[in-house]
């Protein structure tokens, strides 16, 4: 009961209150079997009396882990990141770890030396491109790293992804029995594996379901609102207007409506729209939006099992790829083609 | 070059590479007068060489500072926050501060150990409730932190807030040249100084631009989309609907409009809606919500540079309160009451 003045208690304190070493407060603190557990329980029961919270910064270097992990992302105010910062935070602090946030758009090598000055164990990379150098840095300092949502080519690692395959397939045969031929899309960037991965899933789905996407009425750009509100202008300028519009995702497809209700197009009544991600906002009346969906929280939970087990060298040499299945969500941004 | 199997390099590499001592490295890194330039000089030419990065978790131990300041809230995927968090971020970042992000609601005491283990130099306090705890125990630990855009009773700390008198007086006049008379609302939370603050200044603008806050019509609740979509569909159950909602803040005021979407209620040609915050949301097309603006990222500079300077030991014994302006901006969701 010697904190005086309200200073942190350090485990000095801790030791002169139990009458023993520095170092064997350390000890018994880590669960050293060199200290007996009469010696452990009095040490623990003073630590706890006194307030005694050992530094993570020092057990940092002595145990050479810092329990923090970061996530890598840019554009922190795009709609889609907050929901996925949520449940891979969740996770990893029912795993240990605190979350670093590093948010933003940066060369390879100045991120590289900030998460090893940071004492980072690992990394979530959520929006990397396939050009980008991080990966090849990260793996060059032997920093564990995993993929998420997103890949990069030549650079192996532990991923977590969406198949979108059963999603698009259900999205394209609903599509079909509702009377739509021509489909347009304002598609992700083609620097990024989702991006292609989704281009490359819609156009096999569609064709699958005797659909065409027409190469005039596609757009591409960032997954974000204004380029789905300037593709969709464009779109609706085409002398010939397909009679849906698939959107590389729901962010992209809130840009879509905004450019129709701007036009005074309505949806679905002149245009179909489809998103992708279930994001909470695409369930909202003001949208309504029809919508590809997955398990996020299980994605985040299966990234945060990979980092945690790569981080504390428990993870096996080959790397492991877990992939997500996706399912089609009908709501009323769809309806019958060729009402007129 | 001595930097062999891809090991990461450590000032002991540099010092070896120079030939100095490692205390020396250590010191012309942190530019200790004591090494001349020139040792200097080579010192630094041999760590860019080398691929040397200090250890932020060493540093930490030697000066006594993490450079790492929390950010604390509950609601992580309330559409509010990533609005918050980036700016924040790219002010910590450019102070040279790394950002944790403590997103969730806890009890005080495990919330304050963990800011003590982290080894944090501040927290941010984004969402506290007039009757948390938490300031207490921070203060206790003599632990530095900043209230933003909420305040606790009781516990003095720096603040930056907004003052919402200027928007709520330019709005209420506006709504009562525009006819109306009888206003609703659904405020926020009666345990929050920021809930607590509109609600006041709304009663006292609406009074004195002729009109009358309706008891009857008023709901409370959280910052959320929830609590709009409750309020505003018992709003709509009244006998005697008001001509216009006022909503706690913009998150709120998108439950409020997709209630009136569900029912089929026009906006503004039925009712009027205003939101508080201007989110970028709330100029999509598809929202086109009137609100009240204020500076953000001028609120997150000045955050960071209390927070910094309380950190860094270079604040005063008094505390700071920041107080921004706000304005009304006029949307499309405000129209003249008794239309028919």
């Amino acid at each position: 009961m010697s904190n005086t003045g309200g200073a942190v208690v350090t485990s000095q304190d801790v030791a002169r209150y139990v009458g023993v070493s520095q170092p064997t407060v350390s000890r018994a603190l880590r669960d050293d079997p060199k200290v007996s557990e009469a010696t452990k329980t009095r040490i623990r029961d003073a630590a706890r009396l006194l307030g005694y919270v050992p530094s993570a910064t020092g057990r940092a270097l002595a145990v050479g882990r810092s329990h923090r992990i970061g996530l890598l992302l840019t554009d922190v105010e795009n709609a889609f990141y907050p929901h996925l910062i949520a449940p891979l935070y969740r996770e990893l602090r029912a795993t240990g770890y605190e979350m670093v946030l590093l948010p933003e758009s940066e060369e390879a090598d100045p991120v590289a030396e900030r998460i090893i000055a940071n004492g980072l164990d690992g990394v979530v990379l959520t929006t990397s491109t396939t050009d980008s150098a991080l990966p090849i840095r990260l793996r060059d300092r032997r920093l564990p790293f995993v993929y998420f949502n997103r890949t990069v080519p030549g650079v192996a690692a532990d991923s977590v992804v969406v198949d979108a395959t059963a999603g698009y397939a259900a999205a394209a045969r609903r599509l079909a029995e509702l009377g739509h031929r021509r489909v347009g899309a304002v598609l992700g960037p083609q620097n990024t594996s989702t991006g292609l991965h989704r281009e490359a899933v819609l156009r096999a789905a569609l064709s699958s379901a005797g659909l065409v996407l027409d190469e005039a009425a596609c757009r591409r750009g960032p997954f974000d609102v204004a380029s789905g509100h300037a593709g969709m202008s464009e779109i609706l300028d085409l002398p010939e207007r397909p009679s849906a519009v698939v959107c590389g995702n729901d962010v992209v497809a809130v840009g879509v409506l905004n450019a129709a209700r701007e036009r005074g197009v309505r949806v679905p009544e002149e245009i179909s729209v489809l998103g992708f991600d279930d994001l909470p906002m695409a369930g909202w009346p003001l949208l309504d939006l029809a919508t590809v969906a997955f398990d996020l929280p299980g994605m985040a939970r299966a990234a945060v099992r990979l980092i945690a087990e790569r981080a504390e060298g428990r993870a096996e040499d080959t790397f492991t790829q877990q992939v997500f299945e996706s399912s089609f969500l009908e709501r009323g941004s769809i309806g019958p083609a060729d009402r007129g």
